[in-house]
């Protein structure tokens, strides 16, 4: 069952997997401030299914952040939003800088930096709270020993463990997109393996929303909180 | 239980609540084809839940027509398709010109035409698909006695008769919406209360994917056809 | 007889259905600072037929405001400019956010509200001018049962007494609409029945210039000031 | 009162003055088939105050033309839309391009050619209409002796005669503006003296309504035809 | 006899008739900064006749400027830039605002502030360069007892005064217009009467070069200084 | 004296020097038809000093012509105008092509078919107009060793033999370019050393006005023909 | 040794890998028409270092295109050019057209109508030219057991056993990739494996140059032929 | 060899020959930040066959810079980016704008402070990097008596000098340039002789290549740092 109270306010943080266009000068969960990708699916479901519930979606994705930049944002961007629930998803820049950064020379994050860095955020938003849902960074990639593929499962371990220590519900996006891959290459769903198409936003909305008890079927508002 | 075979082609037909700023010179199914609107979020679902069936689907949805302008494009824009599936939504610009076109003495549809016209496209499609769907025509005003919503009811009431004796599947859209706004104004979903917005189109493409038999949880491909 | 001396100063002020799209850089009075409305109209009408007049009309409608905004920038924007005459048209706002605003969390302006801070600009503006002149906001729905209009008709309700209480002249530009709604649908008017298009905004311009004693068939200037 | 009978159309036609970027694509009497001009003002006060006459407003002028390259699509453009009145002003360009054209050697229209096509077309349009209405080119420059104005009002004077001669109703723009010029400089009303802005465009709107009987005062459709 | 040394700066200052679209932001004497109207053409044919004397045409004039605009910028916009010659053409719209101005209550300059603040520019400028040139304002309308032309001529006459008290040259483009206008309309020169086409352009910075000595049928560099 | 009588057609073609950017959809002698280069200066001067001559000034020059390709098009560019004067420049792009089109294998025009084709297009046109004017091509290049510059003059001087042969009046623009060299360095010109800016267009202008009888001094009409 | 004779016409032809936004309405060899790939550097190479040989380089790829697409074209885009060398590569869309057409059921290429379409291009051609240069189609995926990767390597196979029944010079692009991405990842020279960056281009080009005999450390014209 | 170690910064900075459209707010070494000119393709050659060595390239041209402009930024623009090398090319704009300044008065730089500037900037420079390349300016003129080529090839001479006087390697372009244009014209490098176009960036390209010692024929990573 769907845990969000009527006027709950959930805010979404992340890269550009969840930017995608967004209107950095829209009014908070108006026109334009959802982008295309799967928060905006994620806002429509809600909005379609439960009107009753009133439901407050505000988009702070930023494309490009790995998580010292998520974090050095975050007090502005999430706590200061007052939201009921927090969902994160971050990591896959903390990756990809390793691999098309060297010429540039990128400042790299290492895994440790990266779990200490995730602990302490959702340490200090823990409390402030009503829920915290962790996604998986994630790459559309089936080969499990691709080197990228690999550290990426690296990266989302450590999200799954933070997640636990937290009480955070776990989002295995990657586990979706796995299995997804058993019948179709990569290139339907992204041409670079790590910015999803509105059929690959679609996957990541449903994995969401199935991880939080949305109900799909729901004809009634009886079980209205 | 999806009834789509591998590989089946779905055309959806009908006006702008279909077309929605599709690409006229797209590859059929291809980048840009979908619009903005249900087709593209049916489309998005069932790529990411049934990737296994390859589902081909064509938007040929055309801003403005009524039945009249679709029929003289039906052969070439649907037959010549060789879908094995067709969903048609018509019928709220046969309306809407009665209370928008006096001034420039739009050419109008009456019912009975309606009626006529739908039950000739019908007839000559059905013997050449594996089936058919026909969706109601609907207006997002929740007053059935405002004069243009008493006349769409009238003209949905007509495509379910034709829909009844063709065997299609009809997907009562209107009743959706009317569910909506038993909670919420109807500039929720639409300013115009003819065309939605994205929560609008997801509410419709809802409506058609559980009129067909779409499992939201499916999660392995034993159902495999 | 038309009140206004020889050189006076009208300000306008409002939100979207007066600003319409005015170049907000404009010269006051100048090219381009009349908008697309109804202001716009007056100006031409005063100046066709009243060009000995030399009348200054000036547009201070701002998009999107509702009356506490619009309080926030009255000294600025209305005092300040120095107006003989002062014609206020607001409310519109401070309704619809109650019905398109729940996702967002819109800041509501209360009945009460809206009365105090209408009364206190009204107040405020009475003995520094000449004339005052207060405009019902309006809907272009003809349902009086349709709850919006409900409501819109409560902050009209307000308007009017506010008006009377300042001796203002009141412009039931809803009494107008009403009468046109006998007659032909709401889509003649407007899309969303809040924003008119240019012939509603004629509907408005003689609603008012008939209110302040406009003379249509004037041809000579013997009644000069 | 007011003569057109419900479901009337009134095609005008002329030159840039009647034009003014109509949308040339626009379905007749649809979006943007107005213009900017006195045809949309028209258009808008009789929709405004006669809803109930449901009056079909077809804007046929044309920028540039003189009455030849008018008359030379008149069949086209005129007649084949079926009017049940036509309102013709033409002549501006005949005369300018005397002034205005000798560097380029424009192919002038005499005063005996204006007159011989003036007559050919509304004999061949008389008998076809309810009734016609001629409008005065006119020149926004108050010295009659002004070379250019002087020919401007021999051109006019052959509009009032062919007008007398097929018992058209005859509206006298060139008065009005010279009533208007008494009072104020030309520079109001035209930068060029030729093309009027929103202020002249109303004034030749309010001339024309009021040669045809319009009524601005009606507040009952007890006169409905 | 051309009487500019070698490297002599002369800055060109004026209204919309000098300032023509020149680009503010372009390097003084450089690509853009000329303008599209007789200050380019005066720098195209001093350039081309007299390559030797490597003289610097700078343009001043900005769009808008009456005499106490254009006083507010003098110092900053004609001093700083140390020419050794200036050149003014100012007034049109000190009397324009007369006509187009009354209904936005255009703050007015007289006659006597017109006289008084050219003389206090002249004669602050004067002592600090080798030479003024003084160009009367002007009006393509050949008829003198116009109102507007009348006014022109009477600040055109105050030009000439000051020119004659700071031993300015005298440009006197009125009679030049006046000669053409003649021969043909206004309209080949102008559609608004004051902003000139490139023949009129043309006949201004001919009138100029004419003051100022330039030699058209110059072939030599044996009067190099 | 300038010879051309009042009236006359003067025809102007050739390359890129002669088009600079006219609008070949702008009617002849039109707005826009008159590029920016010297064809426009030329016109200006006309026009400004001989307005009683009326004189229609045609640019028919096309960007990237050689003489071939010019000869192509000269029946239906030139002659249909029914020219009183032609003036032709061209030879630069025959010239050009051998240094920059060697790795596009350009099709080259030797002397011989630039001569037997100009003598040709001479010929024909010769008994069909009041005079020929023939404008040398020109390299802004003072070095006359330097290779382009030395074939250039080969082909310049091909032309003054054609125009010796038809009695035309020659115009030597290079001679024009090298005066002025003699002080200033080609990029005061010219980028490219073939396609000049304002000021050389401005010599070119003068050079050939120079060389038709035009009176700069001119302050009468008592000229006229 | 480089063995393209002086004046050699060499054309390329491809799809997008080739083509990378050429403007197909340049001149052949002209501005603009060598797109920003390979070709372009190639072109800049050889003009840079043996800009005595003249070679014409024409760039003939279009994006999109499979190897039956492009067989349609070829007599027209390759062997009416008149071509001495003739460079193709293709066949990446091939291959990804089973990766990412499933659902739009693209038209697929098999391997054998690849081999005998290839096999008839180069029949026809080699008899037409002095040379053919054959390169492999490739993906910048390390992965030899990818499913993609893999099905490149086979029609890779096919490209090289047609290059050696024609005696064709075959260019191992694939071997020059596989090497790179020893060193680093697939990001470095591309985001979707298929379309390089400048980085990837250069080493195509570079590639193509070395199997040609190119000598990047010419100095001297004395191999000239 | 190849003398720059693994990870190296190479800063390159001048004037608009190394600018060339570079996005001034690009990452250093990101997308866009390398321009399209020779920097752009030496970063190219170096990452296409050095990719084991991950050099970093910085382009900080500015166009329009002389070396004083140059200078006034050097710390901030080049050592402040700790590079490990610093390639410099100055003072095309130095000698140009002897030629086309002089009627703008540009602000001139003798050869004597061309020399301190230069000396200055690299006895600075020199102890905190490990290379100096120094380029010399270049104009593709081949003529050495030209005005502006002879003070090019004095201010190439200092730049050799300072080259000389702190261990820098000089790349001689101009004689690159000077060998090209034995055989080809200036237009096939350039259009205004000192920009060049991409096949004149490929030539500075490769000189600068060839001087640094990089081995185009490199096929294993065996000599790696």
């Amino acid at each position: 069952m769907l845990p969000f109270e009527k006027n709950s306010r959930i805010v979404f943080c992340g890269d550009s997997v969840t930017d995608v266009n967004r209107d950095y000068k829209a009014v908070p969960a108006g026109w334009g401030s959802f982008g295309d990708g799967y928060v905006n699916l994620v806002h429509a479901l809600l909005t379609a299914v439960y009107p009753d519930r009133e439901l407050m979606i505000m988009n702070e994705g930023v494309s490009g952040d790995d998580i010292k930049l998520m974090a050095a944002r975050w007090d502005r961007d999430v706590l200061d939003m007052k939201p009921d629930y927090v969902s994160v998803m971050i990591g896959i820049n903390d990756v990809w800088r390793h691999f098309d950064g060297p010429f540039r020379q990128a400042d790299l994050v290492s895994l440790d930096e990266f779990e200490q860095t995730y602990e302490d955020l959702m340490g200090r938003t823990e409390p402030r709270v009503k829920g915290l849902i962790v996604m998986s960074p994630f790459m559309m990639e089936p080969n499990r020993d691709d080197p990228m593929r690999a550290m990426v499962d690296r990266y989302a371990e450590v999200a799954r463990k933070v997640a636990d220590r937290h009480g955070a519900t776990y989002v295995d996006v990657q586990a979706a997109m796995d299995h997804f891959l058993e019948k179709q290459s990569s290139y339907i769903l992204s041409m670079d393996r790590c910015h999803p198409g509105i059929e690959g936003h679609m996957l990541v909305a449903r994995t969401w929303l199935q991880a939080v008890g949305f109900d799909w079927e729901r004809t009634t508002f009886d079980d209205e909180k």
